[in-house]
Protein backbone atom coordinates (compact mmCIF):
# COMPACT_ATOMS: atom_id res chain seq x y z
CA UNK A 1 0.00 0.00 0.00
CA UNK A 2 1.43 3.45 -1.14
CA UNK A 3 2.00 5.58 1.81
CA UNK A 4 -0.09 8.53 2.83
CA UNK A 5 0.82 12.07 2.75
CA UNK A 6 0.90 12.05 6.47
CA UNK A 7 3.51 9.04 6.14
CA UNK A 8 5.82 10.53 3.55
CA UNK A 9 5.71 13.51 6.13
CA UNK A 10 7.16 12.32 8.77
CA UNK A 11 10.30 11.50 6.98
CA UNK A 12 10.83 15.16 6.69
CA UNK A 13 9.65 16.23 10.27
CA UNK A 14 12.55 14.00 11.16
CA UNK A 15 14.86 15.96 9.67
CA UNK A 16 13.51 19.19 10.61
CA UNK A 17 14.14 17.89 14.24
CA UNK A 18 17.78 16.65 13.60
CA UNK A 19 18.34 20.46 12.17
CA UNK A 20 17.29 21.75 15.44
CA UNK A 21 18.78 19.48 17.47
CA UNK A 22 22.53 20.13 16.16
CA UNK A 23 21.16 24.12 16.18
CA UNK A 24 19.55 24.58 13.19
CA UNK A 25 16.44 26.07 11.80
CA UNK A 26 14.26 23.08 11.87
CA UNK A 27 12.89 22.72 8.19
CA UNK A 28 13.65 19.05 7.10
CA UNK A 29 12.59 17.75 3.27
CA UNK A 30 12.28 14.11 1.47
CA UNK A 31 12.56 13.04 -1.83
CA UNK A 32 10.39 10.40 -2.34
CA UNK A 33 10.19 8.16 -5.61
CA UNK A 34 8.34 4.73 -5.86
CA UNK A 35 6.54 5.39 -2.62
CA UNK A 36 9.97 4.79 -1.56
CA UNK A 37 12.74 7.78 0.55
CA UNK A 38 15.29 8.49 -1.87
CA UNK A 39 16.99 11.00 0.23
CA UNK A 40 16.35 13.21 3.08
CA UNK A 41 18.12 16.65 4.07
CA UNK A 42 17.52 19.82 6.10
CA UNK A 43 18.38 23.43 6.32
CA UNK A 44 22.37 23.60 7.39
CA UNK A 45 22.39 27.35 7.41
CA UNK A 46 23.96 27.04 10.97
CA UNK A 47 25.67 24.06 10.61
CA UNK A 48 27.47 24.37 7.60
CA UNK A 49 27.26 28.69 7.36
CA UNK A 50 25.25 27.89 3.98
CA UNK A 51 23.08 30.48 2.58
CA UNK A 52 22.17 27.38 -0.32
CA UNK A 53 21.32 24.38 1.57
CA UNK A 54 17.42 24.90 2.84
CA UNK A 55 15.78 21.45 3.84
CA UNK A 56 14.64 21.04 0.24
CA UNK A 57 18.38 21.63 -1.44
CA UNK A 58 20.13 19.85 1.17
CA UNK A 59 17.66 16.75 0.34
CA UNK A 60 18.46 16.89 -3.74
CA UNK A 61 21.97 17.25 -3.28
CA UNK A 62 22.15 14.54 -0.85
CA UNK A 63 20.15 12.69 -3.49
CA UNK A 64 22.92 13.58 -6.09
CA UNK A 65 23.33 13.99 -9.81
CA UNK A 66 19.88 11.88 -11.13
CA UNK A 67 18.59 11.19 -14.44
CA UNK A 68 15.10 13.48 -15.30
CA UNK A 69 13.68 10.35 -15.43
CA UNK A 70 13.96 9.72 -11.72
CA UNK A 71 12.75 13.55 -11.08
CA UNK A 72 9.56 13.27 -13.17
CA UNK A 73 8.46 10.13 -10.69
CA UNK A 74 9.39 12.03 -7.86
CA UNK A 75 7.77 13.90 -5.05
CA UNK A 76 9.27 16.64 -2.81
CA UNK A 77 7.96 16.87 0.37
CA UNK A 78 8.97 19.86 2.53
CA UNK A 79 7.60 20.98 6.41
CA UNK A 80 7.30 24.33 5.48
CA UNK A 81 6.16 25.97 2.65
CA UNK A 82 9.35 26.22 0.12
CA UNK A 83 11.03 29.64 -0.40
CA UNK A 84 11.87 31.26 -3.75
CA UNK A 85 15.07 29.15 -4.15
CA UNK A 86 13.66 25.96 -3.41
CA UNK A 87 10.90 26.51 -5.86
CA UNK A 88 13.28 27.01 -8.40
CA UNK A 89 14.65 23.65 -7.56
CA UNK A 90 11.50 21.67 -7.86
CA UNK A 91 10.77 23.58 -10.73
CA UNK A 92 14.37 23.66 -12.65
CA UNK A 93 14.42 19.10 -12.15
CA UNK A 94 10.52 19.32 -13.00
CA UNK A 95 9.32 17.65 -10.10
CA UNK A 96 5.80 16.98 -10.60
CA UNK A 97 4.60 17.05 -6.96
CA UNK A 98 5.67 18.79 -3.32
CA UNK A 99 3.81 17.69 -0.06
CA UNK A 100 4.10 20.87 1.89
CA UNK A 101 3.85 20.44 5.93
CA UNK A 102 2.14 23.41 6.39
CA UNK A 103 2.18 27.35 5.41
CA UNK A 104 1.06 28.84 7.85
CA UNK A 105 4.52 30.49 9.50
CA UNK A 106 5.79 31.30 5.83
CA UNK A 107 3.87 31.16 2.61
CA UNK A 108 6.67 30.24 -0.23
CA UNK A 109 6.27 30.11 -3.85
CA UNK A 110 3.27 27.62 -3.88
CA UNK A 111 1.30 29.24 -6.14
CA UNK A 112 4.24 29.61 -8.73
CA UNK A 113 4.64 26.59 -8.20
CA UNK A 114 0.80 25.26 -9.36
CA UNK A 115 0.84 27.98 -12.25
CA UNK A 116 3.95 26.03 -13.79
CA UNK A 117 1.77 22.46 -13.57
CA UNK A 118 3.09 21.30 -9.98
CA UNK A 119 0.91 19.46 -7.76
CA UNK A 120 1.01 20.79 -4.72
CA UNK A 121 -0.30 19.23 -1.33
CA UNK A 122 -0.61 21.55 2.42
CA UNK A 123 -1.18 19.26 5.49
CA UNK A 124 -1.21 21.79 7.64
CA UNK A 125 0.44 19.56 10.58
CA UNK A 126 0.24 21.04 14.01
CA UNK A 127 3.96 19.49 14.68
CA UNK A 128 5.18 21.52 11.56
CA UNK A 129 3.76 24.69 13.27
CA UNK A 130 4.98 24.10 16.28
CA UNK A 131 8.82 23.23 15.46
CA UNK A 132 8.65 26.76 13.76
CA UNK A 133 7.05 28.42 16.03
CA UNK A 134 9.34 27.49 18.65
CA UNK A 135 12.32 28.32 16.66
CA UNK A 136 11.04 31.42 15.80
CA UNK A 137 10.38 32.26 19.30
CA UNK A 138 13.63 31.66 19.85
CA UNK A 139 16.00 33.09 17.23
CA UNK A 140 13.38 35.48 15.29
CA UNK A 141 17.40 36.88 13.84
CA UNK A 142 17.64 33.85 12.51
CA UNK A 143 14.62 32.80 10.77
CA UNK A 144 14.70 36.46 8.96
CA UNK A 145 18.32 35.75 7.89
CA UNK A 146 16.97 32.34 6.21
CA UNK A 147 14.17 34.08 4.69
CA UNK A 148 16.37 37.32 3.57
CA UNK A 149 14.58 39.21 5.79
CA UNK A 150 16.89 40.47 8.39
CA UNK A 151 17.53 44.32 8.82
CA UNK B 1 35.05 55.00 -11.66
CA UNK B 2 32.32 52.40 -11.70
CA UNK B 3 33.61 49.24 -13.56
CA UNK B 4 31.75 48.42 -16.65
CA UNK B 5 29.08 45.37 -16.83
CA UNK B 6 31.75 43.91 -19.59
CA UNK B 7 34.89 44.26 -17.10
CA UNK B 8 32.16 42.62 -14.00
CA UNK B 9 31.43 39.97 -16.69
CA UNK B 10 35.13 39.36 -16.91
CA UNK B 11 35.00 37.99 -13.23
CA UNK B 12 32.26 35.41 -14.11
CA UNK B 13 33.83 34.17 -17.26
CA UNK B 14 37.20 33.48 -15.68
CA UNK B 15 35.04 31.15 -13.33
CA UNK B 16 33.60 29.45 -16.38
CA UNK B 17 36.90 29.07 -18.11
CA UNK B 18 38.07 27.30 -14.36
CA UNK B 19 35.16 25.50 -14.25
CA UNK B 20 36.07 24.11 -17.88
CA UNK B 21 39.40 23.31 -17.01
CA UNK B 22 38.56 21.16 -14.13
CA UNK B 23 36.36 19.00 -16.57
CA UNK B 24 33.15 20.84 -15.61
CA UNK B 25 30.05 22.70 -17.12
CA UNK B 26 31.48 26.29 -18.03
CA UNK B 27 29.18 28.48 -16.19
CA UNK B 28 30.66 31.20 -14.02
CA UNK B 29 29.27 34.16 -11.60
CA UNK B 30 30.20 36.61 -9.63
CA UNK B 31 28.59 38.79 -6.59
CA UNK B 32 29.60 42.16 -6.94
CA UNK B 33 28.58 44.76 -3.77
CA UNK B 34 29.79 48.01 -3.66
CA UNK B 35 31.72 47.69 -7.27
CA UNK B 36 33.90 45.28 -5.25
CA UNK B 37 34.15 41.12 -6.05
CA UNK B 38 32.29 39.93 -2.97
CA UNK B 39 32.53 36.24 -4.12
CA UNK B 40 32.82 34.15 -7.27
CA UNK B 41 31.78 30.55 -8.51
CA UNK B 42 31.28 28.53 -10.92
CA UNK B 43 29.28 24.99 -11.66
CA UNK B 44 30.21 22.15 -9.88
CA UNK B 45 27.53 19.62 -11.01
CA UNK B 46 30.82 17.25 -12.23
CA UNK B 47 33.25 18.56 -9.83
CA UNK B 48 31.86 18.16 -6.85
CA UNK B 49 28.62 15.64 -8.08
CA UNK B 50 25.86 18.46 -7.17
CA UNK B 51 23.17 18.97 -8.32
CA UNK B 52 22.50 22.50 -6.88
CA UNK B 53 25.62 24.38 -7.07
CA UNK B 54 25.38 26.38 -10.73
CA UNK B 55 27.42 29.27 -11.17
CA UNK B 56 25.08 31.42 -8.90
CA UNK B 57 24.25 29.33 -6.09
CA UNK B 58 28.38 28.23 -6.05
CA UNK B 59 28.92 31.87 -5.79
CA UNK B 60 26.18 32.87 -2.82
CA UNK B 61 27.52 30.20 -0.91
CA UNK B 62 30.87 31.24 -1.44
CA UNK B 63 30.26 34.42 -0.04
CA UNK B 64 28.70 32.96 2.65
CA UNK B 65 25.98 34.38 5.30
CA UNK B 66 25.35 37.50 4.12
CA UNK B 67 23.25 40.32 5.80
CA UNK B 68 19.76 41.56 3.54
CA UNK B 69 21.18 45.28 3.78
CA UNK B 70 24.60 43.48 1.86
CA UNK B 71 22.39 41.36 -0.67
CA UNK B 72 20.25 44.81 -1.07
CA UNK B 73 23.41 46.47 -2.71
CA UNK B 74 24.56 43.30 -5.06
CA UNK B 75 24.60 42.52 -8.37
CA UNK B 76 25.22 39.16 -10.10
CA UNK B 77 26.57 38.79 -12.51
CA UNK B 78 26.52 35.33 -14.62
CA UNK B 79 27.95 34.30 -18.14
CA UNK B 80 24.27 32.67 -18.83
CA UNK B 81 20.70 33.53 -18.07
CA UNK B 82 19.95 31.69 -14.84
CA UNK B 83 17.97 28.68 -14.43
CA UNK B 84 14.79 28.47 -12.40
CA UNK B 85 16.88 27.82 -8.91
CA UNK B 86 19.16 30.29 -9.34
CA UNK B 87 16.53 32.99 -10.37
CA UNK B 88 14.76 31.60 -7.07
CA UNK B 89 17.75 32.50 -5.58
CA UNK B 90 18.32 35.68 -6.63
CA UNK B 91 14.76 36.70 -5.18
CA UNK B 92 14.99 34.87 -2.21
CA UNK B 93 18.42 37.16 -1.36
CA UNK B 94 16.43 40.19 -3.06
CA UNK B 95 19.80 41.02 -5.11
CA UNK B 96 17.68 43.65 -7.37
CA UNK B 97 20.47 43.56 -10.40
CA UNK B 98 21.62 40.69 -12.48
CA UNK B 99 23.57 40.95 -15.35
CA UNK B 100 24.00 38.38 -17.93
CA UNK B 101 26.34 36.97 -20.49
CA UNK B 102 24.10 35.42 -22.81
CA UNK B 103 21.02 34.15 -23.48
CA UNK B 104 21.48 32.43 -26.49
CA UNK B 105 22.15 29.21 -25.31
CA UNK B 106 19.77 29.00 -22.53
CA UNK B 107 16.74 31.12 -21.77
CA UNK B 108 15.66 31.02 -18.11
CA UNK B 109 13.97 33.05 -15.75
CA UNK B 110 15.01 36.87 -17.02
CA UNK B 111 11.02 37.55 -17.31
CA UNK B 112 9.96 35.78 -13.83
CA UNK B 113 13.08 38.60 -12.65
CA UNK B 114 11.67 41.14 -13.64
CA UNK B 115 8.34 40.67 -13.24
CA UNK B 116 9.03 40.10 -9.71
CA UNK B 117 11.16 43.84 -9.54
CA UNK B 118 14.77 43.10 -11.03
CA UNK B 119 16.89 44.87 -12.57
CA UNK B 120 18.29 42.72 -15.61
CA UNK B 121 20.91 43.54 -18.48
CA UNK B 122 22.10 40.79 -20.77
CA UNK B 123 25.34 41.59 -22.69
CA UNK B 124 24.96 39.13 -25.48
CA UNK B 125 28.89 38.51 -25.00
CA UNK B 126 30.34 36.64 -27.98
CA UNK B 127 32.67 34.83 -25.42
CA UNK B 128 29.97 33.21 -23.15
CA UNK B 129 28.09 31.96 -26.52
CA UNK B 130 31.64 30.27 -27.63
CA UNK B 131 31.75 28.76 -24.14
CA UNK B 132 28.80 26.93 -24.36
CA UNK B 133 28.47 26.29 -27.84
CA UNK B 134 32.30 24.24 -27.54
CA UNK B 135 31.04 22.50 -24.37
CA UNK B 136 27.11 21.22 -25.78
CA UNK B 137 29.22 20.14 -28.53
CA UNK B 138 31.31 17.89 -26.68
CA UNK B 139 29.06 17.26 -24.26
CA UNK B 140 25.51 17.19 -24.72
CA UNK B 141 24.03 15.02 -22.25
CA UNK B 142 25.70 16.31 -19.34
CA UNK B 143 23.94 19.85 -20.45
CA UNK B 144 21.19 18.08 -20.64
CA UNK B 145 21.42 16.82 -17.13
CA UNK B 146 22.46 20.42 -15.72
CA UNK B 147 19.22 21.78 -16.79
CA UNK B 148 16.89 18.81 -15.70
CA UNK B 149 16.35 17.68 -19.66
CA UNK B 150 17.94 14.20 -20.09
CA UNK B 151 16.27 11.51 -21.39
Amino acid sequence: MAPTDTELLSHAIAEARAGRATGGIPIGAALIVDGEVLATGHNKRVQLDSPILHGETDCLAAAGRLPASVYARATMVTTLSPCDMCTGAILLYGIPRVIIGENTTFYGGEDYLRQRGVEVTVLDDPECIELMREFIAAEPALWNEDIGEDA
